[in-house]
């Protein structure tokens, strides 16, 4: 199988993997527990966490650990609104519905929230972040790169907008980390959502950066593991894993973008000079290393991807979250793209362990499924195809 | 290692880490994703959910998957209690902090909660929930079984007078399940927490069942999983051993927890007549298969510990999470024992793993470890050692 799916989630790196059976093994201490095996686990745990704040250059102890980047979104943007009742909220249309569904919540709570609204190019413009700010606002939310077009985001301009206004910033950083340099204490972001098993790491764990002194209010509450901000034992294979991930990124974070790139740029010439009616979505150079994402116009962008599949390439239409909800593309819809645009898009993702030789037999089956799809497509006579 | 320390965290089966391996290794699709790879992912937790959901006589649909006990605990009163507000909570003073914190909260919140106490054995008199309940309550939770004292309340009973007299039910059973039956049908519970970590799967998982009809408030927002009650990737390896350990603890529950009551029964028996001035805390009869617990007078059972620990034997003063906050054990407090009785004592609690050659060295090495420290006890010539 050719996996373009990397924005869904990653293979688990070998790195990871063996960083993990340890835990799973022998060592299945709590790290709460004071006799060796106890403190074995935590030392794993401690260990891991300094890999993980070192990815985005934090202190190990402005790191909570969470279950995955959807509840650090939520515990950031609950945790700060819940401090600051009735305030007003800053974010876009264009996040990832574990921001957006929060935002929806706090809403109806009394919060109110404004979203800004991206270019046609998928970019948001820092100047609409600080026109939004009012002296009620308490949070602004953008993430740094977009989950289905990649289009990475300003945000330093906009946390210097921010911290300029006396207003907290955080950003969905789950897309972006490990992929792009995230660094905390240069961006001045009060926090910064990643997940693991988008890095390469395993799924159930992802971390929030908290930048010290910054005052949230728990989720989950319990025994205080986590400085008192995330109760419950700690899933500790799985961070351990994380850690190996992160280490990892952060070492072949240069090299593998830059080759990532290569791939990206070879997919995109690929399809530009092989496959007609077929438009990029999202600003071509503000983008994610490895994100691809086109509008095959005339078909629809579905029954593509069930097509790719019987053809052995695993791609997607969008975030894989929306899926449950069925649907369309609400960050297309905020580009203005319209329906047709829409409906005929597709999103490959290259990840660290995909081949130039993985992008040409991509290239060769997406051009002969597109090809299939449109010789029974409604829009034929159209496009003249 | 002898491993006396099972109710802090247990050794995963190999079952479990079989069930595992496939989804930390080719199977890393995510679950939401609508090609094959995603779908096999899915699949898995499907087949999962029905053996966690089996082990507590749940229907599927009605077992939502989290990050573990603590979520669980957070997930059924956080999201009963909020939406109805400022309705009153009972609760009891020996439960876990992950739902005495909630409470707190909740307290501080506007909520009125009622601690109802133990007798001196550590059991809850189901007439004293009753007696609690005013035309305000909105939730009861009550533990099926105590993490330090291992006392087995009656959650039928107060599941009934609940159910007659219209007011939510949760129990935490995270030391419960797969030890002794629990059956979410015939107890008529609306809610049950469980963890996958105390019954030989892996850390970072656990459930929350939900009675059909139930409404309960999410607390994390996102991409819509879990039918909407719990957002964020599924931790698809997790889970599958989550499900694999519970299909074992069903199996072999009945046979186990025989086996492992003759192992308590011949600790209980051996301290009783090796050690001098020891006291067993908790009822006899009505506890955990594996809970051992008890008080050694004259000595600190944090000296214990770690003496125990250098001679090669896990064992826990009380709960494994009350190591962060420092503080006394509010469960033998709340059954009247005193400083001193409180001060020494000693939690072990005997797993599926532990054979009968390791309790008669273990009471070898408990012998001898209280005999060295009651050598230089403050308290040695009231107790004439």
């Amino acid at each position: 199988m050719i996996y373009l799916d990397n924005a869904a989630s990653t293979p688990l790196c070998t790195e990871a993997l063996d960083a993990m059976m340890p835990y799973l093994k022998d060592e299945y201490g709590n790290p709460s527990s004071i006799h060796r095996s106890g403190r074995n686990a935590l030392r794993a745990v401690q260990a891991a966490r300094k890999q993980i704040a070192g990815l985005v250059g934090a202190e190990p102890q402005e790191i909570v650990l969470t279950s995955g980047g959807t509840e650090s979104n939520n515990m950031a943007i609950l945790g700060a609104a819940r401090t600051r009742p009735d305030s007003h909220i800053i974010t876009t249309a264009i996040e990832h519905d574990a921001v957006l569904e929060v935002c929806a919540r706090l809403e109806s709570a009394g919060h109110p929230v404004t979203y800004v609204k991206p270019g046609s190019d998928g970019i948001i413009d820092p100047g609409d972040v600080l026109a939004a700010i009012t002296p009620e606002t308490s949070l602004v939310s953008v993430m740094a790169a977009n989950n289905e077009v990649g289009t990475v985001q300003d945000i330093a301009a906009i946390a210097a907008i921010c911290a300029q206004r006396g207003v907290l910033f955080h950003t969905d950083a789950v897309q972006a980390a490990g992929k792009i340099p995230i660094d905390a204490h240069l961006l001045g972001a009060d926090m910064i959502s990643f997940s693991s098993h988008k890095i390469n790491g395993p799924k159930g764990v992802g971390a929030l950066y908290v930048k010290k002194g910054t005052h949230l209010e728990p989720m989950i509450y319990g025994g205080g593991q986590e400085g008192g901000m995330r109760s419950g034992t700690e899933n500790v294979a799985a961070v351990a894993g994380f850690g190996a991930a992160c280490g990892v990124a952060r070492e072949r974070m240069a090299a593998d973008s830059e080759r990532i790139l290569g791939l990206r740029e070879r997919m995109i010439e690929g399809v530009r000079s092989r496959i007609p009616h077929s438009v990029l979505n999202g600003d071509a150079a503000r983008r994610l290393p490895g994100n691809v994402h086109f509008t095959f116009l005339g078909i629809s962008g579905e029954d593509l991807i069930i097509k790719l599949d019987e053809c052995g390439m695993a791609a997607s239409t969008g975030s894989a979250c929306s899926v449950h909800t069925q649907k369309e593309s609400h960050v297309l819809g905020a580009m203005g793209l319209d329906r047709e645009r829409i409906d005929g898009s597709l999103r490959m993702t290259i990840g660290a362990h995909n081949t130039q030789d993985e992008i040409d037999s991509a290239l060769d089956i997406l051009d002969s499924c597109v090809v299939e799809l449109r010789r029974v497509s409604p829009f034929r006579q159209k496009y003249g195809f």
